[in-house]
């Protein structure tokens, strides 16, 4: 009976289950709304009865699966498996690891989302054998994780890894932090859309024009094959934005690899060659020499692998 | 016969060698001239003697010294234990750790000598018991080392940590690392005292003008207590520069100290209390909450302690 681990992603919509082999290899998943307005006690009886079903399926028996991990948003007391504070579901103070092996009878831990999917990348995704690596998700936001020597970094509070806040322009917009010119106003879809829609206000000339108030990053890199000149200047400064930090993050951490993944990456070379040249402007010489910038490969899995990583990752074998 | 350590801190001009017990108390200690020009075998052989005589003079028998951490400014292979690049030395491709062990017979280990003070300081001076700290040495330039979860940061080539080279103005002067607008061209010494100088050259009046071309950090802060607005400025852009960078650091490592050593870290609270100041304006709220910036405590031993205890942090006791 082989050993088997499961990785949850619990988000404000959704959760997702995987169940995962030694080498990450994702056997069997599912997707379940999470039905938040149920409060804790409904979530997580939910989420235990579902982990349970997924082994059952796949034909695994219980005692084969010999930990749970579990990927959240929000501010969390990892040593001590407490949930701090959820904020899309309201959640404080809740001993989610004590009530989930209460439960399932196996070891539980927690994990950051954002980190859980750095962590995922890093053990079997875009990062694999690399020991020091950088996950920007450039999503709605932008969120990252930091691995070094093999270890995430959490920070004295848990709040390490929030890339997304890095100070990248001198009097930027405001961000959701309470501070101005953070990468994520500008490297994030939302950002890069904002800066599009200024300048259809503004008056500039361009194809994007006619998807105002429906424009997505895909719209953007689209018109910028056809030569549009304004989805080429918000990209310009999305990727510049995003080299800045990345050449900031070089010198204070000295990574391998960055892993570019979220709904921008999709993008592809159309993101990651101008990524790579901007880069190379922005960096030292010495920090920058074989470092490789590269896209996920998990996807959407990437959170669920991550989280069922924090057990099998040190399982050896 | 109680358990010993040595800790050698090897500069262009200088080696600092102490003898250093479990806790970090440094017992005895030593300093000669590096003599350079008689290249690695003549130091490294007369750094050989001097940590023999040091044991002897304090009437420790060699075989009570557990192992020797050395220090060194350049680029190492730090698991080889190989002095890749000395700049300053001109040395290449040096297996130090190999020849300092079939010389003394004890295990050996270096260190990039910045993150060696950023250990001493966490070990047994201003960062003692915290587990996350980035310490900042401000002086000729601006230096630093990253101490997370307990462990140095390091990063893929050993280049993590260089803090100075954080950007933290747009269009800035240009630095010795190839790139502009670095925190080292505003808040080391020398940049303080550039800015002083291009007041001065541009004839704003002030006291420092007397000084020209004799200025230290500390007529600066003198010339600020007496009320001098240049010298004020000066000090204000540092500070605010020092507490961008720490800002970005708080977002990416959510350290719980920040220690500020290096010869302008003497002014004490007259550079730390408005250093505090800027750092609350420009970090967000939640990673500096109970966020400790305080001055480093070992000074110049914070490199020979923290290279002894790159043997000694780990023995136990």
């Amino acid at each position: 009976m082989e050993s088997r681990w499961i990785g949850v992603d619990l988000g404000g919509t959704a959760m997702k289950l995987g169940l995962v082999d030694r080498e990450g290899r994702v056997i069997a998943e599912a997707e379940h709304p999470t039905l938040g307005e149920e409060g804790p006690d409904g979530v997580l009886g939910r989420m235990v009865r579902h982990a349970r079903e997924l082994a059952e399926e796949a034909g695994v028996p219980w005692k084969a699966v010999k930990g749970v991990g579990v990927g959240l948003p929000g501010f969390l007391d990892i040593p001590g498996g407490v949930v701090k504070h959820l904020t899309n579901l309201g959640w404080k103070d809740v001993p989610i690891r004590a009530l989930l092996e209460e439960a399932w009878q196996v070891p539980v831990m927690i994990e950051n989302d954002a980190n859980a999917a750095a962590l995922g990348e890093a053990w079997c995704g875009a990062g694999r054998g690399v020991d020091d690596l950088v996950c920007f998700t450039l999503g709605t936001g932008v969120g990252g994780g930091i691995v070094s020597s093999g270890q995430l970094i959490h920070g004295f509070k848990g709040f390490a890894g929030e890339v997304g806040h890095i100070r990248v322009q001198d009097g930027g917009v405001a961000c959701n932090c309470g501070q101005t010119g953070c990468l994520e106003t500008i490297a994030s879809a939302t950002g890069m859309v904002r800066l599009a829609e200024e300048a259809i206000r503004e008056g500039k000339e361009t194809v994007l024009a006619a998807k105002k108030g429906a424009l997505s990053t895909r719209d953007l890199f689209e018109a910028k094959e056809q030569g549009d000149a304004v989805a080429r200047e918000v990209i310009h400064q999305a990727v510049d934005a995003l080299a800045r930090a990345m050449a900031m993050l070089s010198v204070v951490l000295n990574p391998q690899r960055f892993v570019i993944g979220g709904g921008v990456s999709k993008a592809g070379e159309s993101l990651l060659t101008p990524l790579r040249e901007a880069y190379a402007r922005h960096s030292q010489a010495h920090v920058r020499e074989e470092v490789e910038i590269v896209g996920a490969t998990l996807g959407n899995r990437a959170g669920l692998v991550g989280a069922a990583g924090l057990h099998a990752r040190n399982a050896g074998g």
